[in-house]
């Protein structure tokens, strides 16, 4: 019985957690992570087979009194840590409500989350979940990460993608990449089989080759619409004294957060970039720390926006140092980063702590956004409402 | 007159400050800045033309009480803030006290350090020291950064830098790049002229044609060492079941902090990476929050050691979060980091603070490392101890 089973014994009665057997590509991490349940355990109040999912999380919070985010939205205050939760996002910009139909994406986001609170229920690990949800949007031609993704100045689609996991924060990321379907699973591909972090360029794209990740060419990933807004890009450009190319296009981001039933946190994020991006940008998406990060201490979090000011200001590590420091909630945290330290207008993230508690604050007109708990909650949203769903969360093997 | 100048009279006595005309990518950093400024002005006490140095830092720093890490070392506490103060790393790792002559090492070292100070006691910006002085250490073959820079797995070279202002929070970074003599200083042209933060392989080293960059053919960074160093590698690699690949060659990086008479903080780093790196593999130095960050308010500080270590704990910044919200001093903040959230042997850092404390902390065998100020204190080491140079500090103007 692995350390992780003693303290969920839930896990004992369902599938099995592909996580479990992750292969830590450092002795170091491992250690830590043994370090950490070790703490855990002698903080927990309910030792043995049934600790109380507070004993893994962070002892000094109190959370639970305070209204977050997620429970703003519908008016309600949660009295205890959830079993899992989870928070998913499209993207923020100027989305505009006239704008053309976005039934689209409302449904798209509903049908991931659907997808991802079955998952959580049924007791898949957080990292998998986030894995398997980006994918999903990945594979969603309307959002700007693998398929559909935006086109760079020379005509060709470059992504990136990051994933952490916060129990032992392992974690993987890859920039620049052309040739892999799913970014984000060559991403986790380097939090499991490699002994790096960071992999860059066509490099990302040989040790994509050498672990047997799905290949596509660059065509597979293009879209009329996408091309019409590199066209669209260039003009403005050629007709511009000086245009700001980092705005052309929108902060086209996909990503998921998630709290699974073993107390674990795990962030996801994936992006095709700024339409007619050049000179090899980066932007946060795989920089740990900036658009992505998850430590199960605090909170998993997931950013879009504008880039260079989420890298410039360390949002995602930002929002956990608020908590671990400052004892600040998950909602004060995230509030504090999107419309403190970020000017308005920059972008959004979405974020869930150990409790289950979700923020998901944006100062952009509008974020693709969506939120599902172990409570029943699940809302969908673009604009500063949400639709709430009345269909009751899944519950273990309920298929 | 700039409101740094109001700030700072006796830059009005120097040669002009280069940095003070700095195109800040974004308006909204200089916003940010300036908002940073005014708040300075209104706490400070001695407003008009002659506010004490202390008064644009974090007000409530009690720093000077306490023994910093440079103090320790020379068994001396400061009573006030310093004019300005500056450190620089040439990497940490295995450093054998019985493995060659280290002398040449004491020199390169103990040189960027006489030439540092005197820059910034002439009234050199932060910035344009850091840059300077990391330059200085690319161009020196004994450094793995610029030229003598290690060979990855295919016999070529690929160099990360990245650097950093506090005032304004603007910073570059590059990854990867090939064929620019000097990394740092097409860093610093990212921060200068690009919208962007980090450019990362080819496109980088396109960006450098366009800003004019000194472009060198790879074989300029090579030399007889390294490629000695990368043949061992490949031998250990093909004898060994399993190489940590992450770890063969030490931790080689250049770094230098500091901070100018005007209060302004500035870091930089700059690295070949590791022997025999693969599949484009990015370490902490081009990632900003991990291997470099710099923030007025509390510290700049450049890392090295094992990259991914690096990352995953968001080292740099996590300086800068310690604190600015535990409060804690920069001694105590840069030791957390590297002898208690970092397991021991992984790296080291140096750092300064708004107040021109020096904190050095690794937990390698040793770490090449200098510190200065305007004290007069001048100390250069590699071990455990440092040598003290008894030479005084040069004053405003002198050659």
């Amino acid at each position: 019985m692995s350390l992780t089973q003693r303290l969920h014994p839930r896990a004992l009665h369902t599938e099995p957690i592909r996580s479990e057997a992750t292969h830590l590509s450092s002795p170091g991490v491992t250690a830590i992570a043994l370090a950490r349940v070790s703490v855990a355990l002698l903080l927990s109040t309910g030792l043995g087979c049934q600790p109380p999912r507070s004993s893994v999380t962070n002892p000094k919070s109190t959370e639970q009194s305070l209204p977050t985010a997620l429970t703003e939205e519908t008016n309600e205050q949660p009295t205890q840590p959830k079993e899992w939760a989870l928070a998913i996002h499209g993207g923020a910009g100027t989305i505009s409500r006239e704008e053309g139909d976005r039934e689209p994406y409302f449904k798209a986001l509903e049908e991931a989350l659907r997808s991802g609170r079955q998952r959580l229920a049924q007791g898949e690990a957080a990292l998998d979940v986030v894995e398997a949800l980006v994918t999903q949007l990945e594979d969603d031609p309307l959002f700007n990460a693998g398929r559909g993704a935006v086109f760079t100045n020379r005509g060709t689609h470059e992504l990136d993608a990051a994933i952490m996991e916060g129990r032992s924060l392992a974690c993987g990321a890859v920039a620049g990449v052309r040739n892999v379907r799913n970014p984000i699973q060559l991403a986790r591909q380097v939090l499991e089989k490699s002994p790096h972090v960071l992999l860059a360029g066509p490099g990302a794209d040989d040790f994509s080759r050498q672990v047997g990740s799905s290949r596509v060419q660059q065509k597979y990933f293009s879209t009329p619409r996408r091309l019409r807004q590199l066209k669209a890009a260039r003009r403005e450009e050629r007709n511009a004294d000086r245009v700001d190319r980092s705005t052309v296009g929108g902060f086209g981001t996909v990503g998921a957060v998630a709290l699974d039933r073993y107390g674990n946190l795990a962030a996801a994020t994936s992006t095709g970039g700024l339409t007619n991006k050049r000179f090899g940008r980066v932007g946060d998406v795989p920089v740990i720390g900036a658009g992505t990060y998850a430590d199960n201490q605090t909170a998993a979090i997931s950013c879009t926006g504008k880039g260079e000011e989420f890298i410039r200001h360390s949002v995602a590590f930002d929002v956990t140092a608020r908590m671990k420091y400052k004892g600040e909630t998950l909602s004060a945290a995230a509030d504090a980063l999107i419309h403190g330290t970020l000017e308005e207008g920059l972008g959004g993230l979405i974020a869930v702590d150990a409790q289950g508690n979700i923020a998901m604050p944006f100062s952009t007109e509008g974020m693709f956004r969506g939120a599902a708990d172990s409570e029943g909650k699940m809302i969908v949203g673009i604009w500063k409402e949400t639709r709430p769903y009345s269909t009751p969360a899944p519950k273990a093997g309920e298929n």
